[in-house]
Parts: C-alpha cells; structure tokens; sequence
C-alpha cells in the first residue's frame, strides 16, 4: 500500500496522493489494466519536467478554458485515470461551466463503466454538483474508429463544438479531431501523437492542469482567447524545458 | 487483458510480451502495488531511447558480465518486475554463472515472497537449471537500512562481492554500496539515484540486458575488464542520447 505523508508540503506528496486515489480507484474495477502502467509513463515526463506547471502549459491551459468558455457544447470527456486522479475537481470545474462529463473509455467493458459511474454519481451527490454524466447509454460512433471505443453519446461527445479529452489515445484524438472538433488534451508526453494532434495540448499533470482552471474560474479571471496561441510553440517550449532538466542534473 | 501480438516481428511484440508478463505476475501475487507504475516509468524512458540497446549500454553490460564472471562470490539479487519480466533468463544466466539468486523485496510480505519463490522453482525445475534460491529464510540485514528491506541471506547478499541488482531503489542501492560490494544495476532513468550511485549502470531494458548477457555466455565472447570504464561517461552518453531523440523528433 502507498503510505501518504500526512504533511501536503512533503516533496512527494502530490504524486504519493495521486498512487493512493489510482489503489483506491483500482480496488472499485474503475481501471483497466493498463492504467497504471499509463500512469507510469506519465510519473517519469513530469519527473523531466520538474513536478511543476511551466510557464507555457499555463498558457495552454488558459487558451483551452478560453475554448471551453467560448464553446456552444463544451463536454469534458472521462476515463478511468482521470475519473481516478481529478473526478471531483472535473465534476466541479463541469459544474462552474455548465457543462456534461462523458464517460468514455478505450476498454469498454460493462464492470467499468458502472464503477465510473456510480463514483462519479457519489462524487456528484455528495458536493451536490449540477452536472449530467453521460456514457451510459452510447447512441454514436466516432467515424473512423473500430469496436466498443468507438461508442459514444449523440448530445455529448458527438454533437460537441469543444472537447477536453484528459488521456487521451491517439487513435482517438485524430478521430475527434476529424469530425472538425476543437480537441483540448492534457499529455505529459510532449511527443506522442495525441500531444501533436491537438488543437491545444497542456504539457502538465492532469490533477493540476484543472486545479489551475478551477482557480482561474474561482478568481473569475477567465481567460480570453489568444489569437496568436500556437500548440507547435507549446510542444517545443515543453521539449527545451526537458532538454534543460536534462543538461542541468547532470 | 493486452494483446500480444502473434508475429515477433511487431514493433510493439516485446513492449506488449512484457506487459503480458506483468499481468500474469500480478495474477499470481507477485508483484507489489507499486510494480505496474514503476513499470510505466521505465517504459517511458525506454521510448526516449529508442526502445533500444545503445552502444554505451552494451558496453556497460560487458563491463558488468566481466566483473559477475571475475567475482569471488557474485550473486543475482531479484524483485518482482524482475522475476515477472525476465525470470527464466536470469535463472539461465545464474546457471551459466554458477551464482545463486536471491529474492530480495522493497515490499515485503510472506505471500509476495512465496509466489515469487514458487515461480522461480517451477522455472528452475521446468528447464533444469541448477540455481540456488535464496532469500526465504533470511539471516542478516544490510547496515544502515529500516524495516523489512533491510533483510537478507548472510550467504547470499551479505557476503556478495559483486551484486546484480536490476531495478534496485536509491536507497538500497546506496546501502550496498556503503557494505564495499561492486553493484551492477539496470535501470533506464540515467538521473536516479540508482544509476548515478552505482559501480556499474546499464541504460537499458532488463529483459534486453539479459539476454545480450545470455548471447555473450553462450558465444564465448566473454568480456574483460577494461580499467577504462567510467561509469560517468555511460550516464551522460544515455542523456545526450536522450536529448538527441528529443531534438530529432521535433
């Protein structure tokens, strides 16, 4: 078992917080076997990126609250290290944009989708958020995807203008992104196809990207789109910061 | 479940064989909570090598076989990820070596311990191997370390002159550092304490180190030393790879 220090200014905190919510999410059958592993990958680019929220994955996360702001149907899709690592705080920052959460994940399997659901249902109940989760009841298939991870919602994945996708694949991403959607990913792998395919891509861990989102929309600093915003600019400004950890440790 | 895929030739075949050997492993109780993360992490820097032996990697592993090989007492030390990935290698290595290998783990508990012993004898009895196994009864601790991970074989670890310790923990590695021994480890982040405190770093895959171990065994190509090895020289040739892949790739 992950043994969390009590004092959230211990170095290893935030991440010890997050190894403990991705057990507690495991033992309800909200992951799939991968999952962890995922989170793996992810553990060591933040480690390159020191543990912390740089300059131009800040600008990226206030150009996609802009989207989001902007949207027609903003809908913020969920899987299950998302629902694990930020369900609370993404049915929160849902709930201050007024928009649906979907439930949308790569290995769809009966179990999981009703674990993700009913800890989203207590999530939701419990800080009596006003937010619809869909995924349940699948009535659409993303064009150019095969099997069960094509299913998704008519009014909420389908019919979205802007799309937070936390996660995501990358056969996924390229699909949305060629329905015509504005896709917003949150990668910590400035190179993976899902990082390079996105209308705009937060080179930062998931649980601070929404609590800095949740902030700004708690100051009511809302963000205003950049016209001069480019994602190219973002990718190669997250790779430079790796480069420099790298020169520097050593 | 991961599929892996039936034609060897598959770029993502040893990726998803290992995957499948974790998930085999964790159905057995081998392997602690922690393992699929630090899994993950692994394969992260492996795509940032390429998902490949570097040329200082091998060197390394040369210098490292040349010390197992010059040992007066050399033993294997072994956790769950290395037994899930690669245990039959390292029982063949061990047999060709004619060291025994001893199961030593940062989490442990009598159940891990009995899975992981129960696996190893089914290996070594299914090909043969004339390995001893040691670790069940431990009789010493390694000075300076608390708790249970402080455990181990008096004839084992303790009076070990060279040590193979593949995906070994800082502080441990620090530990057996401090007792005089020659520490051989295998760890694919060039910036861990592991890598940076040890007598001898392999960059590189374990599954990978191993058999390019089991081919130079078997070809006779045994290596010497070569009093010219610098183990600084081999981290900073795998982080200069690294930044190498970064700037290609973008």
């Amino acid at each position: 078992m992950v043994e969390i220090a009590a004092d959230p200014t211990h170095p290893r905190y935030q991440s010890l917080l997050m190894r403990h919510r991705l057990e507690e999410a495991e033992k309800k059958g909200m992951l799939a076997g991968s999952a962890l592993i995922a989170h793996g990958r992810g553990e060591a680019y933040d480690y390159l990126l020191g543990e912390q929220t740089i300059p131009s994955a800040m600008s990226a996360t206030e150009q996609a609250l802009a989207h989001l702001l902007a949207a027609q149907h903003p809908v913020i899709s969920l899987n299950g290290n998302a629902v694990a690592l930020a369900g609370k705080e993404l049915l929160h920052l849902a709930d201050r944009l007024g928009c649906p959460v979907e439930i949308n994940i790569f290995y769809r399997t009966p179990e999981r989708m009703d674990a993700l659901i009913e800890h989203l249902s207590e999530l939701k109940d419990a800080h009596s958020y006003d937010v619809e989760i869909l995924g349940a009841q699948p009535d659409a298939r993303i064009p150019g995807l095969e099997g069960p991870r094509a299913n998704c919602v008519k009014r909420g994945i389908f019919d979205s203008d802007v799309l937070l996708v936390p996660l995501e694949d990358g056969d996924r991403c390229e699909a949305l992104m060629a329905m015509g959607k504005t896709v917003l990913v949150i990668d910590l792998n400035p190179l993976s196809r899902t990082a390079q395919m996105a209308s705009v891509t937060m080179v930062d861990e998931l649980s601070r990207v929404v609590e800095n989102m949740n902030t700004l929309m708690a100051a009511d600093e809302l963000p205003e789109f950049s016209n001069e915003y480019n994602n190219e600019h973002t990718l190669q400004d997250a790779l430079d910061h790796i480069k420099n950890f790298l020169t520097a440790r050593n």
